[in-house]
């Protein structure tokens, strides 16, 4: 909440300085709820997601796109599929849900990400969650592919019903616990992915996945490489070609794993410049 | 310039207060210039765009993508093809080179957009580019298949050589002026593209466009629509199903068209949640 203080001596008893809602969003926010150019971005990756799996379900691919316990990024191998029923996997939060309350709420108190802000969102705010624009589409296109859609997100598994509920009222579809929702608190790894992958690749062939977050591919993008070289493997490393192609990533400039770096981590030092100096007049 | 002052006095004796820089580029820099993510997104638009070129190149469309004179986004019209050469076109600033040197500058300075430092840029940055992630590999493929690669930016025509060298220098070939690159100033209407596109489509068919403006595809999406309006027509328009099948979007949330809006611009108003009061112990 926001308390505007009538007189300064209000303001001095208060017993912390509160902070000030700004007057509007922070670009962030700007961009992925209120642009044409993110929902452009969210409605071309589902477009493409779904192409792709159109074509892997006329002619099955013989390895599924979830790496295998033994692979490294230099070195990626795959979980066949077999004959395994096709799934595809994604993330939910800023994938196919957008956190509309909860973002909102973030950021009119402009107090930071609080913990226990959010597991109250998870608990109470399935009724203001949109979708993420093409999402409806593209999971209503997948099940008529025959493809089970399964959500595999890290809110909390004590939370399952109220996260199904979200997914729903998003207009995604059913989410059971256990079988097509995946939760923190599953295995015992926290909010690493891979074990839930491994289980759900045991059991399906997965031809696609989707993500805001490097970790919705693999844990293996996050083990504490520098900000560059984090970059730079998904760039030009051996999993490159994936992206577009099995792999699908939605944009997050809100929160995440991409919210990193300092001016060298993220400017090289080649790539500076400054205004020329401007000659005196004589 | 940021001066750092020794003692307060020497501060309070400056002509203005000057901004200081902060401690780490803001967010959406982060996001575009230093994170995976956002070179997964790119990876993945120009993965898409590839894709797309390859199949129109063996079995030619009738219509070309950019839309026609007397199109609008409720009933769009596109340019015939006939047996006119193919094209790629493409917007360049955070579409296929990213400013590095000016975007540093500008997060370290603290200042604001400067257009007298951006016309320096135009001038001078040749060197301190980069290339988004993927758009080498993508110049390179769609010119293996025969296809032109066309620059349409608004930098100014009278930076026509300094904008071909930072193109040359992004690892991207070669752009010549009227032919294979159009500029602010080429024609009466300024920043707007739809001109351009019309000369541009009269000689060639464009069977794809890059951009990551709404404005690199028609100027139509920026005729002074309410944000939310904007952002739906995008979604569930006419013009819809072209994301990633003919319009290829590359993530800036930077700056742009996309950084717009107030709270009740961007955040439905039946999408509010605020934390539910906490029970008081008795």
């Amino acid at each position: 909440m926001v308390v505007a203080c009538a007189t300064l001596s209000a303001c001095a008893s208060a017993p912390q300085t509160l902070p000030v809602a700004p007057a509007s969003p922070p670009a962030g926010m700007q961009f992925l709820y209120g642009s044409g150019e993110a929902a452009a971005l969210s409605v071309q990756a589902f477009h493409a997601l779904l192409d792709h799996v159109a074509l892997a379900v006329q002619d099955r691919p013989a390895e599924s796109v979830v790496l295998d316990q033994n692979a490294t990024l230099e070195r990626p191998g795959f979980v066949p599929c077999g004959t395994k029923p096709f799934a595809a996997v994604f993330d939910v939060d800023e994938t196919l849900i957008l956190n509309l309350g909860f973002e909102y709420h973030d950021a009119r108190t402009a107090k930071g990400y609080d913990a226990a802000a959010w597991d109250a969102w998870e608990k109470t705010g399935a009724g203001q969650v949109g979708a993420v624009p093409g999402a409806m589409d593209a999971v209503r296109g997948l099940r008529a592919l025959g493809v089970t859609v399964i959500f595999n997100t890290n809110r909390e598994a004590v939370n399952a019903g109220a996260t199904a509920l979200a997914i729903r009222n998003a207009g995604l579809g059913e989410a059971v616990h256990g079988s097509s929702l995946f939760l923190k608190g599953d295995d015992g790894i926290g909010s690493r992915k891979d074990g839930r992958r491994a289980t759900i690749a045991a059991k399906y062939c997965v031809i696609a996945m989707g993500g805001d977050q490097l970790g919705d591919f693999s844990d293996l993008f996050n083990a504490g490489q520098p900000v560059a070289t984090r970059r730079a493997v998904v760039m030009n490393g051996a999993t490159a070609k994936l992206w577009g192609h099995g792999w699908f990533v939605l944009p997050n400039p809100v929160y995440g794993t991409a919210l990193k770096g300092g001016f060298d981590d993220v400017f090289p030092t080649d790539k500076r410049w400054d205004m020329p100096a401007v000659k005196e007049a004589r």
